[in-house]
């Protein structure tokens, strides 16, 4: 059975020419992760951006949609309410959702974490080493003990989210911080992955170990189901006789 | 040190005299509870209410909580966004957040949740026997194995939130169900406990194992430290040198 | 790619006639559940039991062995340490490792917890309902809401066992307790999963969901690889210049 | 109410004149510990070590410790295994149990996790930087967003224990690794916390900042209360009628 993607990307520096990212991702973020995922023969890839009617996410594409991956920076208050509230909605009833990087601070992750998602920061050319925490967490299937990311911007604790039900990476930087970089949740009957990498001026997503990342959370991320409506329930007639 | 609690109520359904609440509860769930965290000599204790300006919760009323209990049921969605983004701010730099009961669909605990705490639920005078899983965290000191409640409206299986960091109680329900019913988590730098029994028609609150939950959960919710706010903080000067 | 089976049962009941588990079960515990499980074209399927030279559990066996499941009562102590050195050895090292009902008192059980693992009991023909409570992990797959079991012994809390990381299942049981029945863990490279349901006197294990549990259960302890040894590793050379 | 600390230690490198720590702790670790512990007045502590009778924990002084701080390196294999029985078997009834630095691959710690503790090693003269991830739980009162240990030697990840209840510090390593160097659990009744910081050759527990979370995590892992015994409880009379 087939897994549908759809790929959101805010798509803004790309569109700078004055941004680096407009040289590394000239088609935008969201389409260099489309082709990374594009090996996988049973991901059926979509792309939706800000600019887009609805930003892209009709209620036709969020129906047709299993894992919804997110990136998003410098915008965020330009994502419309109405779209979030479909977007958690469709989670709740079991859409699994792959935040990246800076959309720690996107409309749709702050709801469903339920903290200020706050963190520290500092873009200073300097690597990264993002320890495998669970080696045998399906997300971690094929990589070796660790990632090196030769630049990535600094992100680092306190990370304001809740405890992950499962921390698989923790990043290391050279400047001295830490940070957890691979956490799962459950939001509903939805999965939620977020992952630390992916500045967009540097080439993280083209980083091979990194798109196996991808891979493996977007296979761990799609529900056994996805059902229509997640309502309370009157119960009429109790299971067991009561006098 | 003392701890500054103030205790919130919708306070509708105590005034409608057709309604048992008004007979069991005649000045508020919100004194009751009051009343009985009152043998606490190092609690301060304060109440508030929907209809109050500000519905009770002035900017000068949260920065002086330390821990604010929550009851409401009929009326969640007139309480204003703007109060409710106030207390999540509150509850992020450290306030305690104890959700009662029906609480479980206010705005501030779903927000806090991130989930849609939808629930089964039933009304037939059944009895509650909540078991205590974790028998030495705080919240259950001085409690025996479980705490009998003689009637109580069943709330069942699912429950929409997330994994709790401590799952302290377990309900049983006679007519059939079970709901996990003492719930503990950590959301910014506040402690959030969730405690499924106080239908308004029955005397739950009057209950003593049940005002002793009250105080320990109290007690367990009141931070180290609040703080004024929580941002993101840009790291100009790393703590390593960096080449 | 196959999933390798190994069943493992103490197989005593069974084979005392005045025990009802001689009529549920003539062949043992062990071959009921290997005949379930046998509709996976994918599983490799082997059976283990106590009297067997090694209980069945060579090096080559536990070698070849995916995920092993271990259904034992009467005669926990007549495990040989060696052998439960070995089971422990291969969890470690990615082994999945199911225990079933009074395995909860299992030498490797208690080893993996690391706890008493006591929990309180009666045989007294009840009723019990298994709630789902995270209706999309893998571990639920296919099943609806609860499991009803029309006679089952009862397990109640408090069990006692380390918060588990997933909570899949908890158990209603109509003399009045609750119990958290389906348990999740991962220790070392393995996963665990408890499973609370099969007394040996009541034909639990021919119910078509509990073997859908069953099933399930294997899937989703089947690691994604399986290491040969886990040391401790003396770093030489640090991955970073140290001046 | 007083808090029973006794600190047990291994004491043998202290004891070797060639060896480091025989300056740094010539009275041994555990006197060192004992004097920072000692500040706080309701503490009342006592020492241990390998070479007095039965370890220097008889029956008498575990049943009057509220918590037991372990420190061992050299010789786990020589604590008898007896001994360990003992000491787990009280922390089942609640006693705390706090496990520094090489303790990781002590017996009891091993038995209280169910894991095989490995973890990757190198003393090269690094310093260590401990974040604080969770600001406001009870061990990091007082403390800033982290502790800067001048010299520490490297434990670097995969660290092979069970998913901590609460992570509550995470180490950052000069030579690039990172370390989950805080880590909070239950076992039975008892509180267990594993603490990274204190290679015998470095002056670690002269530092402020650790004998604070020293001090704080003694007060955490005392138990609202300890038990004589943990049993499986036959249950004759159900609690609710079974017809």
């Amino acid at each position: 059975m087939s897994i549908r993607v759809t790929i959101w990307n805010e798509f803004k520096h790309e569109l700078d020419e004055k941004h680096a990212a407009s040289k590394l991702y000239p088609e935008g973020i969201h389409q260099a992760i489309a082709k990374a995922l594009g090996t996988e023969v049973d991901f059926e890839i979509r792309t939706a951006t800000l600019d887009q009617p609805e930003h892209g996410l009709t209620d036709e594409v969020l129906n047709q949609t299993d894992v919804l991956i997110w990136w998003g920076h410098k915008v965020h208050h330009e994502v419309s309410d109405a779209i979030v509230d479909k977007v958690i909605n469709r989670v709740m009833c079991g859409m699994g959702f792959i935040a990246l990087h800076s959309a720690h601070f996107s409309k749709p992750f702050i709801r469903l974490m339920g903290t200020t998602c706050t963190l520290k920061y500092r873009d200073a050319n300097e690597n990264e080493r993002l320890w495998i925490i669970e080696p045998n967490h399906p997300i971690a299937k094929g990589l070796g003990e660790y990632i090196d990311i030769p630049c990535e911007e600094m992100y680092g604790e306190r990370f304001d989210i809740p405890t992950p039900e499962t921390l698989v990476m923790v990043g290391w930087f050279k400047g001295g911080e830490v940070f957890r970089s691979g956490c799962c949740y459950t939001r509903g009957l939805g999965k939620v992955f977020y992952f630390q990498p992916g500045h967009e001026a540097y080439p993280v997503y083209y980083q091979p170990e990194i798109q196996t990342v991808l891979k493996n959370a977007v296979r761990w991320a799609k529900a056994e189901r996805i059902v229509d409506e997640v309502e309370c329930v009157h119960v009429d007639k109790p299971l067991e006789q009561l006098v």
